[in-house]
């Protein structure tokens, strides 16, 4: 490190005592904070996983106006402590095992550690050539995990809403240029295609862009949930007939409700035929492909345009990070790039500006938590961690499949496990019922935190193993709490 | 803390040893971690403040491949001090004077910690309790502190970018009820109106929100770069009279430019009077109104639809966080809310879930941090250092005004301060030429960095200041550097 001639040292500093003591503070009061890190990781099974709160508890907690005068931080984690931990619901620990499991890795902790000191923010290259130049390299490693084609262009968002939002918005630009500048013009009748499983972004996707949900056909699924081709090539050919102009189909690579996998390799045919884009959304599933024997549920995906996944859900990094890939950056840019003057600058020309390929201009520095857990873990160590999830998995659907008063309710080809119990002699309707209070005597005993979802009419318990620290045992405690809740 | 029946400690766990091994590992990296932190907080001068990076430097220094074999934890600071520090901008280094400056400020960076070890995700209530109760609170402290008025709805984004498309959005609702089910119809002629000296960000959301960049008004402004409120009116008046649809305008508090500050009281009269949704964009300025003395800042305010700032510019708290302040809520959840089965709760009709009312599902504890700061600093702590910050823009100012070399180019409400030097007998493209110059000069000194704008075609020099670590030293750094580039 060069120290610039003349600069100012602390100690120079007319306010160099009062810094001088807030970072002393925050030297005692972070190793506490830290403390209570390694603690919490540690036992964090001492907590009910799902937050035992009612409406309003937290609210009643917190004073109803300002503090005139600070704490300062000394005692910061008790506040922590008292007014937080009663709301936490605890995706950090080994029982959660509802919507899709995730966990805050140690490395990924620390990566968000050095992004809160650090605070850049990739307006444009220079205001941080650290985010602009290593987040590319970190989502080309992440794409050679998961043998994805070579020269995709990768960026990271916050979250699948995102992802998906970008990809139909490039897509639109892709089948009206100019439609930023111009705004959509109902005649073109631009319609889009997804199941009736995918994932309600892809609706919020169509609320927020101006095309409106009404112009998403929804194609019908088969019986293990995926994508019927021929439905689907048949609503574009009478979309066709009807003047319409189809542009953009989003398969899904694990849906959120089962993880079922669309037959991407004959939809993927179908988009080029018709000249659509194709994104696929794998936000929970795709993490999978990193494993070679699970590399399949990414067949066909070198001909989509786009595709999404999570770290924040299954790769050990903390909440929220998206990777968005796609082999057309040019019509991503064009959706939104748009400069002002203020943010011009000399390197304009021969760097990428990351907010010229999406909605916001600030960005955090997203990508460096992942580079750590993939510099922790190592490729080896990822494959280790996924592997586990689906082991336990298959162990859990196992003792689903030999307990006759229980059905797998669907193909389990992650680490998701769909099931109901199937009480003898019951209606539909009690069974729902019965499943419904099953779920939440679980979730009750504090040990495991499920939720559910709905099938054909049927309410479903899924089992979301993805929690790097879930063990066996955690598995054994949610069977025996399912067996408790059955026999009760 | 309840312990939960039977709950299995670390002790009990198979992988319990991994588990403890890896804590362990995280404890003494992350002391680490934390040392380089208070050590680099506390000298962070000895950086050149512009990073010194050519473009490709910091790719240079990855690795093309991920590693098979993880480095484990031990290790990953030198990583970062090897790899990011060299792309590393300083925005949290007091000689950062560029764009709007920013502190993540020592309970900030704490709030971050916690943020990522709990990893919460407030999809919808139970799933964080902690996020939906907490979050609204400190957004009606934060209401209280600014002197908003009573009622309004607070919600959080990441950036002003998203604030502004939500505040759109909802006016886009409002004016076209349906238009999320129905699509955007052009037949309408949707127009929205801002100044031309608002953010780039008003044109993305025209342009996401399909309602395109043709159709945002450009309205003149006056001398000190402030809309012109006549003009607007005449605008939204011409643009009735075509049959347009009128239904949005946007105020800026605090323009990214010159900080200059729309006239909203009588925008607010005209827009009520035509039937449009007024947004205020105060993402940087609105945090002054923190202070009595500057709280006429927001006059007019109280008779928008909508307005945001971002605590993440000057209020110390880490990027990002934008609030987001609305009196018609509903308008906000009609145009973003759909939920599918696996997200429904028994709770949903007696809570608020926090993703009906934005883009994205995903959400992260973002409050946290921003409760943090004020529990620290109180709201005197706060105002201390706001003051500071102006304090030092107006002996800047004064300074500039003293010296005949250099001019003023716009009014300083805030703690931003717009002048150029004016060699004699210079045209104006020598003119220009020689402030760029003179930038570059500074920021190349690495004792400061600063940033430009253009105004009327003149390149002009912006300081802004607003790192709550920079003193009255820092800002004669500054001084010294502008002097020596002047002279060489």
């Amino acid at each position: 490190m060069r120290e610039p001639e003349g600069s100012l040292m602390a100690g120079e500093d007319p306010l160099g005592t009062a810094q001088a003591e807030e970072l002393e503070a925050f030297r005692v009061e972070g190793e506490r904070a830290l403390d209570w890190a390694v603690d919490y990781l540690a036992n964090n099974n001492r907590y009910p996983v799902l937050s035992q709160a009612s409406p309003g508890d937290i609210r009643k907690l917190l004073a109803p106006s300002p503090p005139e005068e600070g704490m300062g931080l000394a005692g910061l984690v008790e506040e922590i402590e008292r007014v937080v931990m009663p709301g936490v619901t605890h995706w950090n620990a080994p029982g959660f095992m509802a919507y899709f499991a995730t966990t805050a890795s140690p490395p990924g902790i620390l990566g968000e550690l050095y992004t809160a000191v650090l605070n850049q923010n990739a307006l444009v290259w220079q205001s941080s050539p650290a985010i602009t130049e290593l987040e590319p390299v970190v989502l080309d490693w992440l794409r050679q995990m998961l043998g994805l084609p070579e020269g995709l262009f990768g960026i990271t968002y916050d979250t699948a809403s995102t992802s998906t939002l970008c990809a139909v918005a490039a897509a639109r630009e892709v089948a009206v240029p100019g439609v930023g500048e111009r705004g959509i013009d109902a005649s073109v009748g631009l319609r889009m295609y997804a199941s009736e499983e995918a994932h309600s972004v892809v609706d919020k996707a169509a609320m927020i862009l101006g095309i409106g949900r009404e112009n998403i056909r929804k194609i019908a699924v088969d019986s293990e949930y995926r994508m019927v081709p021929e439905a689907l090539e048949a609503a574009i050919r009478a979309d066709e007939r009807d003047g319409k102009k189809p542009f953009c189909a989003v398969a899904t690579v694990g849906t959120t409700s089962t993880t079922s996998i669309d037959p991407v390799p004959v939809i993927g045919q179908i988009c080029r035929d018709h000249g659509l884009w194709l994104h696929v959304d794998a936000a929970y599933g795709g993490a999978a492909a990193i494993l070679p024997e699970m590399r399949w549920i990414f067949d066909g995906v070198d001909q989509a345009d786009s595709v999404c996944l999570n770290p924040h859900k299954w790769l050990m990094v903390p909440v929220d990070i998206s990777a968005f890939y796609t082999r057309r950056p040019d019509a991503l840019k064009r959706a939104f790039t748009f400069v002002r003057p203020y943010l011009e600058t000399r390197f304009d020309e021969s760097v990428v500006n990351l907010s010229d390929y999406g909605p916001q201009l600030g960005r955090r520095f997203r990508g460096l938590k992942l580079w750590l857990v993939i510099r922790a873990y190592g490729v080896d160590g990822v494959r280790q961690r996924l592997r586990r999830s689906i082991d336990l998995a298959r162990e859990f659907e196992a003792w689903v499949g030999s307990d006759r008063r229980l059905q797998l309710m669907a193909p389990r080809p992650f680490s998701t496990v769909c099931f109901r119990a199937e009480p003898h002699g019951r209606s539909e309707e009690e069974t729902n019922a019965f499943n419904e209070r099953l779920l939440e005597r679980v979730n009750a005993s504090g040990r495991a935190f499920i939720s559910h979802t709905v099938l054909n009419g049927a309410y479903t318990i899924r089992v979301a193993i993805g929690n790097m620290w879930t063990a066996e045992a955690h598995v054994e405690a949610l069977k025996q709490e399912i067996e408790r809740a059955m026999d009760g």
